[in-house]
């Protein structure tokens, strides 16, 4: 057993009641992990993109700071615009939810969220294509994966609207 | 069992209560990170807090063996000093807390505590700038962000309390 | 044979010419590198400086393909457009001249005039704030410096046509 | 042969005279690589020899921008300042040097002139141990190599002139 993620799934099926894998759909995963990979996202849509997440971070109230990166479906930066005075530190955060969403095909909501639901005993040592925070959303086009969105400077539920916003773009 | 997430996603609904997602936005943040980033800390001001920071070391019947890193707001390198005797490996912690303090603009010790609080449901996994452990303090001076400084060395209470020390120079 | 650097060291002594030394401080350098640092360029600005950089990128009969990157004094990111088809590794190629531009406060066509002008005698292993291929050039307006842009992807020379084309923007 | 820097000493041996070893005293290193290692420099020390740097680099009409660098026998930070307006780059570019002095027991200036000397045939690859531009000065107190010193921030021959001047505080 030299690989430790083949230990940590045989622990995972020795707990898991014979109904695991039907009670899938229940897991909050807003969006399948299967769907396939299409073209890349284009710089021009990407830019579109990127004007709605600043748009939903700048409604009414709110004043959210925010990086944005938006990825190809491999995770490789495409556009960023990081707002005036965003803590420095989102500048790779942002990009790291962005890739995570990409190379995962999910919104990385869903590892933040496992983390919580199973009472700290999935912490996710996969590298960093597994980011575990909110804020992270594949781009989603014509049922196909075209990239990812990440979004870092507000709280991780903010993040994870104002990602989201950017991803209705294309919907 | 081609999808080895899936089966994580499986045991996380099994064990999820019914009020995982409303737990998801409290998180303990002792310190705003909105506040806004001023001017580079200059080496004279990152020599004195130093200096504060040793003097906190060696108070009393204390005898802590500290890594001292000042950083500017973006996490380069202003200041260092290690004690005689510090651990080797606390020359490269002493930093990272010092970068995850001032890129997060928030003392490390937010991070560590939420590991705590949430019963190990957070693991900081967005990378090099967040350092989950407590002796990173951001560095505040007219109320902007200078800096900031990181501790190792002894243990992670006591690294907050030596580079708090070093933080309220400026105050 | 204990020393593989003592060999080095007598192979190096036969091929010397006499004046070696004397040739060691001329330096190509395009631009002083004492230029003050000033406050980031904002994300406003950094859109209109790649706009300049995409318009020189199709001027008349070019049709380069280029990652664009802008960053802050200290090499953050904050701006990056890469057109459509350009070739994904230029995706960090682009950031790391512009860091490097920005880090050390010269273009990086100097460095790289500077391994031809050598007779190949200057390799950069200073690490990855010194990159030798132009297309890197630092960002100034009014005699500061507030960050860098980098480009990638066409020939350098083109590269850095089209990444100085953006920073005249500022001038 | 699947170690390359086999066939690069093989090369060296191919090309070399009978008597190369005998000419190895004309090669410019200033300093013996077999001195043996010594206890670490204390922090007090380093701070005495960053002064006398600092001293240097104000000398007269100097104006010298630099970053300084301390590191104990194996290369771990010991002590660390940065003048105000040093080129961000030079944060890492200063520990690099300090050491690849005491990891190598040379001043980093014998690399960069074994790259001029020998018209472009040596260039390091060996790593970030082995940086070719001068500033980098080992530390000898009785005949110990107890760390080294790093510059960065003027020119390479500045940076050398500087940093011996700190590591001759131990004469």
């Amino acid at each position: 057993m030299r690989n430790p993620v083949a230990l940590f799934l045989c622990l995972g099926a020795l707990l898991a009641p014979a109904n695991a894998r039907a009670q899938q759909a229940e897991v909050p995963d807003a969006m399948p992990n299967n769907i396939p990979y299409g073209p890349t996202v284009t710089a021009d849509r990407a830019a579109e993109i990127v004007e709605a997440v600043m748009a939903a971070g700048r409604m009414g109230a709110r004043d959210w700071k925010l990086a944005i990166a938006v990825v190809d479906p491999h995770g490789d930066l495409v556009y960023f615009y990081k707002m005036d005075d965003t803590q420095y530190g989102s500048t790779t955060i942002a990009v790291n939810k962005a890739r995570s969403a990409a190379r995962m095909r999910r919104p990385t909501q869903v590892f933040s969220e496992l983390m919580q639901t199973t009472a700290g005993s999935f912490a996710p040592t996969l590298g960093p294509d597994v980011v575990a925070s909110p804020g992270g959303v594949p781009l989603i086009e014509n049922g196909r994966l075209i990239g990812g969105i990440g979004c870092s400077g507000a709280s991780g539920a903010q993040d994870h609207v104002a990602c989201t916003a950017g991803a209705n773009v294309l919907r």
